[in-house]
C-alpha cells in the first residue's frame, strides 16, 4: 500500500534539471550548483499541535512545505529541492490528492522539486525537508545584529493568532485572518533581496519577541519594539490594541521576516523589499541590550500574557 | 521548553569542517564538495510501527540514523550530515538524553555531522534525513540489474524477524538476535566498496523478496532466490527451514544490501567486500522475468505467507 501512495505522489512530483535521481531510490540524487553553500532546513506538523484536526489536507500541504520555506527565506537562500514524509493513521488516497494539491501549489511558485521521502503509518504528521542555495558570505544569520540596527517586519503580524483565537472561542473567523493561519506566504523574494544588507534576519513562527529574543541572544544584543509601529492587516485593525497587540506581538504562525538593518541602509531596504513586492514596515531597534523590551504608546514597557508559542506549553 | 531541548541536542552534536553553520539558526549552512553529487534520504519512525514501543531510548536512536543511513549504503554514498526531527508527548531530558547515546555513538563512526531539525511535541515519532556524497555516474541504483547477473547479499537475513515474533509471542528472544532488531548495522563500508562493480543495489527493510521485487520492476527483469543459500546467523540456524525461511525472505528489518552483478565480476566482488570487512553470499540469479521466484531445496517454488512488511498492513 506504501507503494501505491509513493507512485501517487511521484506521479505529481515536477522536477529540475540539477535532480539526477528523483522519488523511487533508495535516496535522490542531486548535483549542486558550483561554489554555492546549501542552506538545509527541517520542520514537522503535528496535527492538533501544529495545525487544528480539522485544517482541509491541502491547507495541510501549503502549509507544511510553506513552514519550511520560510526558514530559507530567514536565510535569503533560494530553495531548490525538498523532501517529505507523511505518516497516516490509513492510507488514504483522497486525503494525499488533496494534501499534494496544496504541497505542491506551492513548491511550483517556488521551482522547488519534490525528491524523495516516505509514507508510513502513524498518527497524521507531516515532517518537510527544504534544500536551497546561498552564496559563501551572503545567508542571512541570526548573529549579526548590531546596537543601533532599526528592525524591521514584513507583511503584517497577528494574522493567524487572532484566527486561531477565534476557532478556540467556538467562533468563526474572518475569512482574511483564516487564509493567513492555512495559507502563510515564505517571504522567499524578501530574503534574498535583503543579502547584503540586513545584519540579522529570522522567521517569525513562534511569535515577534520569542524570534527576535532568539536573534538578541545569538547577537549579544538587545531591542526596543514600538507596538503602535507593528503593522496590522485591514481584518486585524478593526481590534484595539489591548486586543490586538499580544496576537501580534507573541501570536506567532505569521512567518514574516523580521530582520536588523543599519539605519544608512534604509532607502536600500525599501528599494530591496519594493523590488521584492514586499511591504516592510520599522517596528524598533537594537540596543545594547539584555533582553527585548515592547513599548506601547505612552513609551511605558509593556508585558504580554504570553511570550511566543511554546511548542511544550 | 523547545529550546532548552534544542541547546542539549547541540551541546552534543560534533561538526565537520564542512559545515559552515550548523544547529541553532533558521537553516544549516553546509559547503558542498566539488563536483560531488549529493544523495538524500529521510525515513520517518514512529512508535509501535517501526518499534516496540518499549524498546530503550539509545536503540531508538540508533536505529533512527541506521535505516537513513543504510539507504545511503545502498547508493554507494559516503554519508556526510543529518538532520532530526523528534516528536515527544511531553519534554523528556532523560529519553532525549538517551536517544542521543544511541543516534551520536552510530554517527561518530561515520563522521556524520547533526546539524539541524526540530523538537515538536506529539506522538513519539523521529524523521530523520541523510546527506551523502557521490561522484557523478557511480551511485547503485535500482534500475541496472540484468538477466544473468548473480544476487548477492551482505552478512545475515532474518534475525530481526526472528526477534520480532518471539516478541511477539511473548518469549524473550535471544539477545544477539534482538541486537539485530534494535541496532542494525548500516553496511556503508560495502555499499561504497561496490561502486564500479555492482549493477544494482537495495537495502533490505521491507524483506528480501519485496525489496528485490522493487530492483526487478525498475529494471524491467525477474530473480530466482535459492532459499538454501540464504545466510543464517548462529542464532538463527538453530531453527528449520520452514520457520527460518519466511522470516530471512519477507521478515524485513535487515539493514542488509542486496546487489546484482556480472559472474565475470564475482572475484572482484568477493575482494571488494573483503576490503570492507563485509561477508556476503550468493543467493540467486536475475532473470529475463517478470517476477522474483523462491525456490526451496527440491526445486520447488516457494511462496512465503508474507510477501514483506507491508507499512499498511
Amino acid at each position: 500500500m506504501e507503494f501505491d501512495l509513493i507512485a501517487r505522489i511521484r506521479d505529481r512530483a515536477a522536477t529540475r534539471p540539477d535532480v539526477v535521481l528523483g522519488i523511487g531510490d533508495d535516496a535522490a540524487l542531486l548535483q549542486p550548483p558550483p561554489g554555492m553553500q546549501l542552506a538545509v532546513s527541517m520542520d514537522t506538523l503535528n496535527a492538533g499541535v501544529h495545525f487544528p484536526t480539522a485544517t482541509a489536507p491541502a491547507d495541510i500541504g501549503w502549509k507544511s512545505l510553506a513552514v519550511n520555506l520560510s526558514d530559507l527565506a530567514a536565510m535569503g537562500a533560494q530553495p531548490a529541492w525538498c523532501t517529505l514524509s507523511l505518516s497516516l493513521p490509513q492510507p488514504d488516497p483522497a486525503f494525499v490528492d488533496g494534501f499534494l494539491d496544496g504541497f505542491l501549489a506551492l513548491a511550483r511558485q517556488h521551482q522547488v522539486a519534490l525528491v524523495g521521502g516516505d509514507t508510513t503509518r502513524g498518527p497524521l504528521s507531516v515532517c518537510v525537508t527544504v534544500h536551497g542555495f546561498v552564496a559563501p558570505g551572503a545567508a542571512l544569520r541570526r548573529d549579526g545584529a548590531r546596537p543601533g540596527d532599526e528592525i524591521w517586519v514584513t507583511g503584517h503580524l497577528g494574522d493567524a493568532a487572532a484566527a486561531l483565537a477565534a476557532m478556540a472561542a467556538g467562533a468563526v473567523s474572518d475569512r482574511s485572518l483564516r487564509a493567513r493561519l492555512d495559507r502563510p506566504t515564505p517571504r522567499i523574494d524578501a530574503g534574498r533581496a535583503l543579502g547584503g544588507l540586513a545584519n540579522a534576519c529570522v522567521d517569525i513562527s513562534d511569535g515577534l519577541l520569542a524570534d527576535l529574543g532568539h536573534v538578541c541572544t545569538a547577537s549579544g544584543v538587545g531591542a526596543r519594539i514600538e507596538l503602535a509601529a507593528l503593522p496590522a492587516s485591514p481584518a486585524l485593525a478593526r481590534f484595539g490594541a489591548a486586543v490586538r497587540w499580544p496576537w501580534q506581538a507573541s501570536g506567532g504562525d505569521d512567518y514574516e521576516l523580521c530582520f536588523t538593518a543599519p539605519p544608512a541602509a534604509r532607502d536600500a531596504v525599501q528599494q530591496a523589499l519594493a523590488s521584492a513586492s514586499t511591504p516592510a514596515s520599522r517596528i524598533g531597534s537594537i540596543t545594547a541590550g539584555p533582553g527585548v523590551v515592547a513599548f506601547d504608546e505612552a513609551g511605558q514597557p509593556w508585558r504580554p500574557s504570553r511570550n511566543g508559542y511554546a511548542h511544550f506549553a
